[in-house]
């Protein structure tokens, strides 16, 4: 080494500067303090670029180390790693402990303390730097009794066992235990399994690493003394309220050795029964609050202050980003810019867009202690508590109660959709991602874990049995955490969801920033007046047929699919069409004029079909016909793959009596609202599975029939426009024809990942989690859109449909609509718009937010691949 | 019209030259039969361009027509279509007719005869020409018996009608005649619904169309006379023998002019119990061979030969291509080649590839009488007859007494496989293309109707109810046609395939021409031989699944996916391997070195599991199980959607076992057959269904072991190839990526369309027969590639792989395999091989030769988008 120790080393201190990429994190942040004013014990810091060089060649023994290192004092040697996250070896405290030291102390400790800070110091040194086995150590540590009884002898047998296991003599020389703690912590951060752990965290192969040499502050004394943390910033709420614990007469990490007791920790702001330091040490708290605020305009976020008391006097030994929940993190964002210390792009970047669906929903306290007795699929967020019902119509029963219930089945079927309205959350056995319970229970904002294939269902004997053996029955109460994919015995402690305050706010904040449109998939009024309530800029996607699934229409929907004649079809039709225009109505009203997408009938029709026996018998009765003339017509409908059959535009195609009632329904609605809000209301109409140009060409000109019928009836103008939900592959390489005849293209990336994957959603359940594991793929495909395989079919049909149609509107109303990348995707690709569950658009508004902001600074990855705005309406087709 | 009628009109002559695009085919023929020196009454052709001008402006008063018809002669008018497929109006006769040529063709026919020939005239001029309701001539028509007793009235009767009807005489001028009628065939032609029937045959809309003149000779007289036709090729065998009908004392086609009883129509080679034409007039047969040689020679081609016989005297109407079936076609064209009057290329140009299907396979007689009782899906080509039966086991036993039989089922499932492989045919209720049935019958070669939607099968009662409420029961003889899609009633006469002889030496020519590889698609032993038998080369799919479906093997199977514990699985595993080792070893007999490509397993597990309570308890009671159990295990294998569940490299990365176990036994297999024949055996290993080249990686890694591993144990040097089934979009997108490692890609175009469209093939039934009629769907892309959309996932994939592997070997090994545009698109796209059922190998050896003969004269459209060589070796990955 040919560089000079004072470039090398540097003292912390006011008018010094230690870049966080040349000296470490905590270097900087402790020099930072220092500048601030803040008192901080006398250290150095050791550049990383000569750590990297200690590593490989140790320290030159021309370096003279007795200036860190003052007589009569004890230092600690932490690491610096450039990144917190990375880690680093563990601090080495009390460096320079030798037999004058232990006299030095033991006036001020007692013998005892001094004593065993001798011992420990010994042992420390053998095996954090001599390598020595711990275990060695053991047959004197049992021996540990006599410290109080000889000392002397004590200190002789680990002095001993020191020279016999290290071969060599414990070095007295505080400078020698300086020289090799340093060169033990760099070979440390050199070596294989810290590299690994660090890589697995993000690090490079390459991360620096700084040390730092600190004057140690022991935290004993007979005035208010010992070492502490503390925030002012509630890690739940993010209200600005101290936070915290205290540990009295105690150095550091070492576990008892003040051992003291009746010397319990003290708490700050009075959440617990614990003593209150506010109370105890007023003076210590209001430096300490004079601190935070200082430390939080030089680091311009909310910290957590790590301490030591030492007779009153406060030292601050580090300074870490405040301890937080997401909503903590909003509600900190908020303050911060408010205060002026970050800008609100900076606010809206510093929050995790995954984070807000914690914040949107209840959610287990983290800190309660559960007793999870299954874990399945987190198939729809948030937790609820509640009795455990086994039916829909035990969930209907309690609900008119008022009570809380859980419905727990082994699956479920459109049967039970009113049930499941009722529940505050859905457990079921089986089913992943997509099976009916995720996909009803994500709709209706419901708390949902599917999958849960460890417990057995019995529905008839209303138990279900745990894989301990235990069994719960109808009543007991249990937790769904659907954030977690959980289940819970008895009720935990939650968190409820504000949406106002901080919150709004940044919400607010958001949409300015965005660009492109969030929509929120809708299937009922209600829905869309939670949309409204989450501020959304239209709906993306009302898929009609659960209109279908509430009890009276699912008859009709029955007897229109079974009908035995063409007039019975046509009846059953006539009775749907104003249920279906009412919808409407209301949807369109409550929407006010924005955007409405709404998708033909989709799904195959024997979803609406009944299984059970029973239920078969009842419809036979309705329609008049024998059970075994409707249990043939349900047999025809079966299909091997349904997800591959007989449904979306097909069936608009074979049975096009459906899409002429439902294009009235939408029409018939449009004008009735209009001429009751003096408005005009554009509905988009989307056809659903299209593979071939054709089959838009053929339901629009039926459509188009169907519009010029009503506007004659109604006597009046108005304009709707057609476009193809794109979601197959087929669909996605035809898009340059298929825009000929579409005013926009929707991405249904759900079905369209399950066709360029070839795997049902519902299927993977059983594999996907050793897919991911095994890295087969990177992410489930289902939860973070597939950029390299679906992603090239989204660029390719986005680009080739605007050769056809430069007007061409282009959304996303898959699940991934709520996916933070996903909607960056979007953003790049020049969509229009994304759309997704109500409980995910404030996901998708940050996330849009965010990659507006990001791009504002460094440009559009997709340059020139499209026109990339904010506008997102509709034109006639 | 301002030319000279001189160019107009030409006279058909030896020294003329008549081209097909300026007067029609039939002009044109006939002329060139003149040419030959062959008799053709005297006659005239008008060129298709003033037919034309006719059609719009008629015919100038100027022309002088009377040249065109001699005094005492009767002329007919023909169409002369440029292509004869297109059609034209029926031809006219006997323009001429007036009372003049009555009186003088009294002497020769007789005054009855004469009497007939003027009143139909009259008749036929009001109908035809003057557009009169036929129905307005009945009320004469049924006096017709006048006609012996009052020749006289019953003319003045029609003469008088005529003009009632008509409102003008009757033109006795022949000229007149002869203008009308020129003029009323070219508006014919002209006309809307000639126009519509003509372009829906394929005709561009501004087809051309001449007409002739012809004088008419009568076939009646006291020497030999008569009409008839004949060919010198047998429709059925194509063997060189005389084929055709003779009616005696006949005028062209009007019925009844002779009315002569007991002179019954003459046939030709005594095929039937009717008159010998040779026999009664060796002479006329000596002048007929001898025009049928020169005629052939002329036209290249067999030929019909349409003749009329007057006194002995020959005369020739008309030329057409012989009649013949696809059998006659391929020995027709290969004795033309033979024979040197046409090339080989030429001959190999002439067979449609389609119609070789035919020739491989006995099918229904097209002149027997049939009583079809059901249609369906024509899901394996050829017909077979044989008596009902309802299971598999009484199909076996119907085997074993060596009795013919057509195993009916409402659908088929893996326990009927043993059954399918003893009956004849399979006919089945349900179903699509790709049902069960479907694919194994096709892959056995046994003809198959799937989707007999219309029949009501009662297994239990053994009774199948026909539409028509008749009843069928086991033993009853029916007849399934496969090709047609038909079961008929009975046992209609068939016609039995010889793949020797001209058609051995058609498909060595085409072997020849091709360039690309045709490999078979060959599960079991059996299959490979069939395919050698047919001439391929090599094996491109080897579903290994399909071995676990013999009885024996399923209970292993059944076993191993039931397995409670890993000991158990590997038990099973252990003795499945030396069956699957046996099947290789006597595969790679067969096929001699040849390429072998083996697909890992492939399908959902639960298609191994029994359905039936029975099977299910049988299989408790053999693996010593509770039936709960074995039920309950059974029930978390079903999936949603099976074709896009745990199936294909799923398997092999969640089970790795299974694939291990497959790997060693193709390996053990290899090197067995390499020591025995003292060969090198490098066989091919196909991962399916993957969607992500790590799947790929995974499992390569896995192979290479056990590939290690048998090479210590055997202590020999092997290599193997290991390659992807490309068959979902996401691989296709990806294929850069995957060929790294992989030596070839192998298109599953089965799968890739069901994915790409998103569309089950077992599921599409239903309404894809709809979709075609309505335009949808060009065709069913099942049945030929669908060029745009998959296409292009199959051109995109090709480019990609080659630009990371230049020697990426490219296959296509879907059912499209046998599709001769599919085949024709693989040879541009520079594929090496398809691969098809080996019933189809044929069609897709001659649609190869045929591109390739093609693409020599024209060019390639992909040029440059790859090498396209017949090189068909895997080399080791």
């Amino acid at each position: 080494m040919n560089r000079q120790s004072e470039y090398a080393i540097r003292e912390l201190a006011q008018d010094s500067d230690l870049p966080v990429e040349e000296f470490g994190a905590r270097a900087s942040a402790l020099n930072r303090l220092l500048a601030a004013g803040l008192p901080v014990p006398r250290g150095f810091a050791l550049r990383t670029e000569v750590v990297r060089e200690i590593a490989s060649s140790g320290i030159p023994t021309e370096w003279k180390l007795s200036s860190l290192i003052r007589p009569g004092t004890l230092v600690s040697i932490r690491s610096s790693p450039i990144v917190r996250a990375w880690g680093g070896p563990e601090t080495l405290i009390n460096v320079g402990m030798n037999r004058g030291m232990h006299d030095r102390l033991a006036d001020r400790l007692g013998e005892y303390n001094a004593t065993r800070l001798y011992c420990r110091q010994i042992q420390e040194f053998a095996v954090r730097i001599k390598r020595v086995d711990v275990e060695d150590f053991q047959a004197i540590a049992s021996d540990h009794e006599r410290v109080g009884e000889d000392p002397g002898s004590l200190v002789a047998a680990y002095l001993e066992l020191y020279e016999d296991l290290v071969d060599d003599a414990f070095p007295e020389d505080p400078e020698v235990q300086l020289r090799e703690g340093l060169q033990s912590m760099a070979a440390a951060w050199d070596g294989r399994s810290a590299r690994l752990l660090r890589e697995a965290r993000g690090a490079p192969s390459d991360a620096g690493f700084g040390l730092i040499v600190q004057e140690m502050v022991l935290g004993v004394g007979p005035g208010p003394s010992g070492t502490g943390y503390v925030q002012f910033l509630s890690p739940i709420s993010g209200e600005p309220q101290p936070w915290g614990r205290f540990r009295p007469q105690m150095q550091g990490r070492i576990e008892g050795l003040a051992d003291r007791p009746g010397q319990p920790d003290h708490t700050f702001g009075k959440e617990t029964t614990s003593p209150d330091f506010e109370t105890d040490c007023p003076g210590a708290m209001r430096v300490l609050r004079d601190h935070g605020q200082r430390a939080r305009r030089v680091f311009h976020m909310d910290v957590r202050l790590d301490f030591t008391l030492e007779n009153g006097t406060v030292w601050l030994l580090d300074v870490v980003p405040a301890e937080q929940s997401a909503r903590a993190g909003v509600t900190s964002a908020v303050r911060l810019a408010q205060d002026r210390l970050i800008t609100k792009e900076a606010a809206l970047l510093s929050v995790d867009p995954l984070s807000l669906d914690e914040v949107m929903l209840s959610q287990v306290d983290p800190r309660a202690e559960t007793d999870v007795f299954a874990a399945g699929v987190a198939a729809s967020p948030g937790a609820a508590t509640g009795a455990i019902v086994f039916s829909a119509m035990a969930a209907q029963a309690m609900k008119a109660r008022e009570e809380h219930c859980i419905l727990l089945r082994v699956e479920t079927s459109p049967e039970d959709v009113r049930g499941m309205h009722s529940a505050d959350a859905i457990l079921t056995q089986k089913g992943g991602m997509t099976s009916h319970a995720a996909v009803v229970a994500r709709g209706l904002g419901v708390p949902c874990v599917t999958g849960a294939t460890s417990i057995k269902v019995d529905v008839r004997a209303r138990t279900v049995t745990l894989p301990d053996d235990r069994v719960l029955s109808e009543g007991d109460v249990i937790t769904v955490d659907g954030t977690a994919g959980l289940a819970i015995i008895g009720a935990p402690a939650l968190v409820d969801p504000d949406l106002g305050g901080a919150f709004g706010t940044f919400m607010s904040w958001a949409d300015k920033a965005r660009t492109i449109g969030v929509r929120a998939n809708s299937d009922t009024a209600v829905e869309a007046r939670l949309a409204r309530e989450f501020g959304v800029d239209g709906v993306g996607l009302v898929r009609t047929e659960h209109m279908f699934f509430e009890p009276g229409r699912l008859t009709l929907m029955r007897e229109l699919i079974l009908a035995p004649t063409p007039e019975d079809r046509q009846a059953a039709l006539n009775r749907l069409l104003p249920m279906q225009r009412n919808e409407f109505v209301e949807m369109f009203r409550i929407m006010e004029g924005m955007p409405v997408c709404i998708r033909l009938l989709d799904p195959p029709l024997h979803e609406f079909v009944p299984r059970s026996r029973e239920a078969i018998r009842r419809l036979a009765e309705a329609m008049d016909l024998p059970i075994s003339q409707v249990s043939a017509r349900i047999e025809d409908l079966a299909e091997f793959n349904p997800m591959l059959g007989l449904r979306g535009v097909r069936l608009g195609i074979t049975v096009p009596e459906i899409y002429d009632m439902q294009a009235r329904a939408i029409f018939e609605a449009a004008v009735a609202v209009g001429r009751e809000t003096g408005t005009t209301i554009t509905p988009e109409i989307m056809v659903p599975l299209v593979s071939a140009t054709r089959e838009v060409e053929i339901v629009k000109s039926r459509v188009d029939a169907v519009a010029a019928a009503v506007r004659i009836e109604c006597s009046c103008e108005f304009e709707y426009s057609l476009g193809v939900m794109v979601e197959t592959p087929r669909a996605a390489l035809r898009a340059s024809e298929i825009a000929r005849v579409s005013a926009f293209l929707s991405f249904g990336t759900n079905d369209l990942t399950q066709m360029a994957y070839g795997l049902s959603r519902d299927d993977a359940g059983r594999f996907m989690r050793e897919y991911v594991n095994l890295g087969v793929y990177q992410e489930d495909p289902f939860q973070c859109l597939d950029v390299d395989g679906v992603g090239e079919l989204l660029i390719l049909a986005a680009n080739r449909g605007r050769i056809t149609r430069s007007d061409l509107v282009l959304g996303l109303c898959g699940e991934h609509g709520g996916d933070p990348l996903s909607v960056a995707f979007c953003h790049r690709a020049g969509f229009d718009y994304v759309s997704c569950s109500p409980y995910r658009t404030p996901v998708a508004r940050l996330a849009a937010a965010q990659e507006a902001l990001r791009s504002a600074r460094y440009g559009s990855e997709f340059a020139g691949s499209g026109t990339s705005t904010a506008g997102d309406q509709g034109q006639s087709a």
